[in-house]
């Protein structure tokens, strides 16, 4: 696999519940090491349209066609706007990855889901969707989901992306300028 | 010098004429690679703060002590908001280097000046203070201001951070998340 794919790293902007909307940003890198694009959409908090939002990103993009996967900080955007990577993966024609640093606790999950959501059971099957894989790192293991790839490809581009810690650039950059548009400094980690 | 220095590059976002704000995006960077922070601040657009707002930017960072350098991409941000280059070394200690692709067009620029400010010579000689000094590269020169450091050590911080064309990685970085979080999509360059 080339070095310098292009991987469209994705993740929102910290919100208080008074808020509507979370920013979504969108970096567009070449391997781990060279940022080529920010994008700037935006979802509604606890909406349902994050899958249509990163699906209009990606196509209305004029790096589209350069792009090669789409990684994204865990499934939802903007509290529990969950992103179905396996219908955004078929829509857009590439692969999709979730990553996360901590493994889900679908207990609390479910109860957070229950408590706000008339649709919770919806939200519950999107999000349990897919094998969720536990993937050793040099330091702690990251879980991941994989769609429109093998876990062995999916492997290999996360090996790719990432210079420092477990968290690829793609997603950790678009962390960083998420939360740095928003509170002023960026700050925390994706 | 080390290769892995931290750096500033600050750059403003487009605007139209009907805005009063423009968005400063300024990016911490350990050379030309890896990115730590993104900080965000906004000037008024013609306005005379964006010196006080750079200092701000710099001394409430908690990167602040690990800073070596600022850059600027042009003494303006925000229209003629323009930065008082000395004073701004002068308060925060530090380094600061302007770049630019083009040679300034000091007759144009004081043609719109005194079209527009009542302050036109203020702000004209601010933007003239210092010695203009074009550094030629493998593409095309580059013409730089800087204060608080030689020109030999600036050209040195330049090389260091610049990675593909003429534009060091700070201000090309500070240039996409700018022009990217306003515009959707990020275009153009720095």
């Amino acid at each position: 696999m080339k070095q310098q794919i292009r991987i469209l790293g994705i993740d929102d902007s910290p919100f208080t519940f008074d808020e509507k909307y979370s920013a979504v940003i969108g970096v567009v890198m070449r391997g781990g090491e060279y940022l080529e694009c920010v994008l700037r959409r935006q979802v509604s908090i606890d909406g349902t349209e994050a899958t249509a939002i990163c699906e209009q990103m990606i196509q209305n993009s004029r790096h589209r066609r350069q792009l090669k996967a789409v990684m994204l900080d865990g499934a939802c955007l903007g509290g529990f706007n969950v992103v179905d990577i396996d219908m955004l993966s078929k829509s857009t024609n590439l692969p999709v990855i979730t990553i996360t640093r901590d493994k889900p606790d679908w207990k609390k999950i479910k109860y957070a889901l229950q408590k706000n959501f008339k649709d919770w059971n919806e939200r519950l099957s999107l999000l349990q969707k897919g094998k969720l894989h536990m993937v050793p790192t040099r330091h702690n293991p990251i879980y991941i989901k994989c769609t429109g790839l093998s876990l062995t490809e999916a492997k290999e581009i996360i090996n790719i992306s990432t210079i420092r810690g477990v968290i690829p650039e793609p997603i950790r950059v678009a962390h960083l300028i998420a939360s740095g548009i928003t509170r002023g400094e960026s700050y925390g980690k994706a």
